[in-house]
């Protein structure tokens, strides 16, 4: 399958390395990013695997211009992995990325929440009617098949969900349980590549209440980002020492 | 959908319950069970709401001779919903099942564990070989979504899996704890129909084994029963309750 990357930050070049290393039979003939992007060989040809690492090792931003998302649709690719950061305010340019793709029958391995927070039953159709698929089991709990779980539940009675869905909150709290101070211990967090690098997404909630939309939607429970009550992390910290 | 019903125990009787009282779209043609069974309307029409529970209330067997399973297969029934009771030891009649329904491009939707334990490659092969598929959640762990966790860790390093999968051991050991003596506990839950009727199937292994063995091969490790090394249930009552 010929596959477009649409963000090359940790996510996409850790991908982007995953595919060379393995062999795969896929190939990327294209990669862009916020500030523009790269075709195969310049034309869209797959890009083999000294091209693939030339542009993990030195970016994909060569001064000689670049290449947007029409480019990218025109390349001819079956397939397109986002791993671009999330918008839940306006949505976009998220929101557009994801319906200009399937609209042109583009499917989508997105690890980014935003489009499915804020519109998932829309994109689902979207998919639907043009013959694409929309996959995104990376956006609730990484690895740990949190999706699949809960899609084993449909068609039963859920009543609650609890779950640890930000994995920054629990850091920080383990942090200041730990004597840190809320402050060092989000830092750290950012530092360390954790927290998104604005980390109030984390902290106010709406990461975590990206995730819980996307698990509700699954279990048949059609509602956006828009219908969530976040309560956003704001603690005591002598109040988690003692807890 | 035209159904056949394939084993008419408890699990048969409470699916075809099931579906009257959910006005389903799809349609029962035929329930077959060891001793014989029936036709709708005598000729494989679609079965009513009034003729499917007198079957679950009498039962199938009316004296006027029955059916086989060549007979199901020609009554031109689109999926088999099967559950029969599990015969580790020859396979059979179960494994012929499976094979000849598949071959005849029928696909299978079982509580059975018997066919996959046995030959969960080659009954899936035969299934995508004729198009038809197969498909299995209730085999492991009922209504819990343990098969849909192990599928999302596919392509993942999976060292070991620790699980009571055995429902009646479980109850049993509960029992036990609790104060009662093995034979006691293990005749309840004969009684109350939780353990097989031959209730050597739970305690000895086989029906931990067997599902383990869908587990493993859900993984990728192909396997069959053959490959499980069996410890029977053979406790010290004093040490359960002492533990």
């Amino acid at each position: 399958m010929r596959l477009g990357l649409i963000g090359f930050g940790n996510v996409g070049k850790d991908f982007a390395r995953l595919l060379v290393g393995s062999n795969s039979i896929h190939c990327v003939v294209a990669i862009i990013a916020s500030r523009g992007g790269v075709m195969g060989n310049g034309v869209g040809n797959c890009m083999d695997r000294d091209e693939i690492m030339n542009y993990v090792n030195k970016g994909i931003y060569n001064g000689t211009g670049g290449i947007n998302i029409d480019d990218l649709i025109s390349a001819n690719i079956d397939v397109a992995v986002v791993s671009i950061p999330p918008n839940y305010g306006s949505g976009e340019p998220n929101l557009g990325i994801y319906r200009k793709l399937l609209s042109n029958g583009i499917s989508i391995i997105t690890a980014d929440k935003t489009g499915l927070a804020l519109d998932f039953s829309g994109l689902l159709k979207l998919a639907n009617d043009n013959d694409a698929q929309i996959r995104y089991r990376a956006t609730v709990m990484a690895g740990t098949p949190a999706i699949d779980l809960v899609r084993g539940l449909r068609g039963r009675s859920v009543r609650d969900i609890k779950a640890v869905l930000n994995a920054t909150t629990n850091f920080v709290l383990t942090k200041i349980e730990g004597g840190s101070s809320s402050r060092d211990a989000i830092d750290l967090a950012v530092k360390e590549k954790l927290a998104e690098p604005d980390p109030r997404i984390d902290l106010d909630g709406w990461d975590a209440g990206a995730k819980l939309v996307i698990l509700a939607n699954e279990l048949g429970f059609k509602s956006t980002l828009r219908d969530v009550k976040l309560t956003g992390f704001n603690v005591n910290e002598d109040d988690v020492r003692s807890h």
